[in-house]
């Protein structure tokens, strides 16, 4: 297959925003009406509830809902040395550069005798859902265990779907295991998000779910987060994408193989190829069709490939202005100067700097997050850190001095809004000083 | 009136469980079909839609909707130099406490050779509102620019509502463009958020909203902000409150002009009062009676009076654990041990530490957000601060002996996940470097 391939300058205005826009999402009320009723039930017949959903929507009848010790030492077992390793090496790059992001209190005098803190505190209660669709996803149990486990979360659940035989994916056991978590449940889809939000016999309650998934574990995220009752959630989904910045340096087959490895993730991908080279970019498309002979799951990979575009830009600054407008979730930037141009980015999920450097680092082991916002969400949300498992409370504290000189401050702006109490409430205090 | 009042240790488990219930806050149908409509008149006719519903609703006629610099020099001069300079001070200390948590980047080589960053952007473009329904609120004009400015974010709009002389709320005005608001708008409730968030002709678009407000303001907050095409939402909304931990040695005028302070917020605020002294909470009870006659707003005050509790606790550590399972936006620990009780303390919005930090100081001036989680969002979401007028980006590059080590491991676990594109994109570089 050839892709579509445009010319920058070329293009209307109009034209240029209808390229740049995203495979439209349709918002499906029949999976919401669907999910509603799931979370329903599961709020009303609880464990009984999810056990039965289990056996209709995952085929399987499972009696004990939780992976026992037993079966976490079986997973491990079942995996090779090599795939361990890999595992363990993930995760050690996943918690240098998390532990890194443990913020320090703050403490500020803001004026003499008034104090100002903001510390942290962990969430206490988190649940992470790891998917197992098309393929099992232990990359995703790192990304959420990680940084769960280092902010302290001291309740850390996932829920992950079933495979036919009732157990989990030994790979996602082990790897959630490896990264901090014990408590881990067979269960998946919209029944893991209303177990975890609202807690069953076996399931404890949580107060925030992380995590991917597909369309009916997003619809009941974003239901559970709507109700104050329920969970907040890490951030909004959407399609994954690239955007690849490529000069006429950059080797082919890389940028080639980096726009595959976007496609592959699902047919709702969309993959943006920008440089300032015509030869580059026939390079690229040619090399694209050599590897897609391949490559399995090519199905999904040539319909992403249908909704993406490979675009020849006036210069790599041109190529960087459409990609601050775009927001990609994963922005490679392939070029010689790769370093220099970073100053000049603004909205991306993960930036992926020079021609080493391809998206499959930071999808694994780089040790940065991949829950990443997609879908134009890159101007509005943050990435995964551990910032999102953590809460920030502020703290003052004036002494008699401090009160002194910021009580009738406040009393000044407590009248000029009207707010009688709030003025008498530093009255009283500056009486009894004798002020 | 007399407050109610109970004895923890006498209760049920049930009962302990009603009385820590917040008051119901019905989710209003036919509010969101309103702002619904509101939403989207003003995405259709921009500008007029404005002025019509701003004519409609607010009973203003305005030609031009943007506040001018004659405007703002003529709110500057409206005020008396008493209440200039107490916001002058209130923002510097809003400033000293924000500008203190701006990120450092981080820098973090997670195995030798593979370098990854998290670096802080500006949101490009926010919208503040700032309502000023029974009493304007400038306060909520310093906490709201003050971040937005120091954040950097290159837009920053401010919506708020018209008085009936087609004039801002002149403290409002002063107080915003004092913090670095230059862009103000005469708008108000559903059709400010429905600016904001899609532009209009006058309006920007941005990407985040932020700010408190009555119902429809919530509502639209809600509904641009589960549009991909809207804009993000700063946190949920709910009634105001306050806890307050007493002990013996608390002033019981101190602790019942707090709990009024909160009550005058809102016919719905909630305000509870935690102590292990019988006598104190029956000396408070009675002041509270006393200094009600002060105080205008008293009807409001009398109707979340109704809803709140002064509650005898066994012992101070009772009072902590009650706390933090009721998660409260504003907690007010006045005992001679305060700092001392600071680590147990785990889910609170903002915390007032000993007898001479009432929650006035952190709702005008002592440096703290008084945007804060509230109705049991602050075990799931934190108050405003600068992070969340940033955005989190990382970054990750790999040298060639660090892409030798690490490039092995990704495509590894690509394998495991069936991902043999994001191999092939290890596996050319491997084989360019003759690996």
């Amino acid at each position: 297959m050839s892709l579509p391939r445009y010319q920058w300058r070329t293009l209307s205005t109009v034209e240029r925003q209808e390229l740049m826009q995203r495979p439209a999402v349709r918002s499906n009320t029949r999976i919401a009406a669907d999910v509603a009723a799931i979370i329903e039930q599961v709020r009303r017949d609880g464990d009984d509830a999810v056990r039965a959903l289990t056996a209709t929507l995952d085929g399987v009848a499972l009696d004990a809902l939780q992976v026992t010790a037993e079966e976490i030492v079986a997973a491990r077992d079942a995996l090779s040395d090599t795939d361990r390793n890999a595992i363990t090496a993930a995760i050690a790059n996943i918690q240098r550069f998390h532990k890194a992001q443990i913020p320090a209190p703050i403490r500020v005098e803001t004026q003499p005798g008034v104090i100002c803190e903001r510390i942290a505190r962990p969430i206490e209660a988190v649940g992470l859902y790891v998917p197992a669709g098309t393929a099992p996803l232990p990359s995703a149990a790192m990304m959420l265990a990680v940084p769960a486990t280092l902010a302290g979360c001291d309740t850390r659940v996932l829920c992950s779907p079933p495979r036919k035989d009732g157990s989990l994916d030994p790979a996602i056991v082990f790897a959630a295991y490896a990264a901090g978590i014990t408590q881990m449940f067979k269960i998946g889809g919209a029944q893991a998000i209303a177990a975890m939000a609202y807690g069953t016999a076996t399931v404890p309650k949580v107060s925030k779910v992380f995590g991917p998934g597909n369309a009916y574990v997003t619809a009941a995220k974003m239901h559970v987060a709507a109700d104050a009752a329920g969970a907040a959630q890490d951030m909004p989904a959407g399609p994954s994408e690239v955007l690849v910045i490529a000069d006429a340096h950059a080797d082919a087959d890389f940028v080639a193989t980096d726009l595959l490895s976007q496609a592959e993730h699902g047919a709702d991908s969309q993959v943006i190829l920008l440089t300032d080279s015509a030869a580059l970019l026939e390079s690229v498309n040619s090399a694209i069709e050599r590897f897609l002979q391949m490559l399995n799951r090519s199905d999904l990979i040539r319909a992403a490939l249908d909704h993406s575009a490979l675009i020849e830009v006036p210069s790599i600054d041109d190529a960087i202005a459409i990609s601050n407008q775009y927001a990609p979730e994963h922005l490679i930037v392939n070029t010689t100067n790769a370093r220099t141009l970073l100053p000049k980015i603004r909205n991306a999920g993960s930036v992926f700097l020079g021609s080493l450097t391809p998206e499959s680092l930071g999808d694994y082991c780089s040790g940065t997050n991949h829950v990443l916002p997609t879908y134009g969400y890159a101007r509005n949300y943050s990435g995964l850190g551990i910032d999102q498992f953590l809460l920030q409370m502020t703290v003052q504290e004036a002494t008699p001095d401090g009160f002194a000189t910021i009580g009738p401050i406040a009393a000044t702006l407590a009248r000029l809004e009207g707010l009688s109490a709030h003025a008498l409430a530093v009255d009283v205090r500056l009486a009894q000083a004798g002020q």
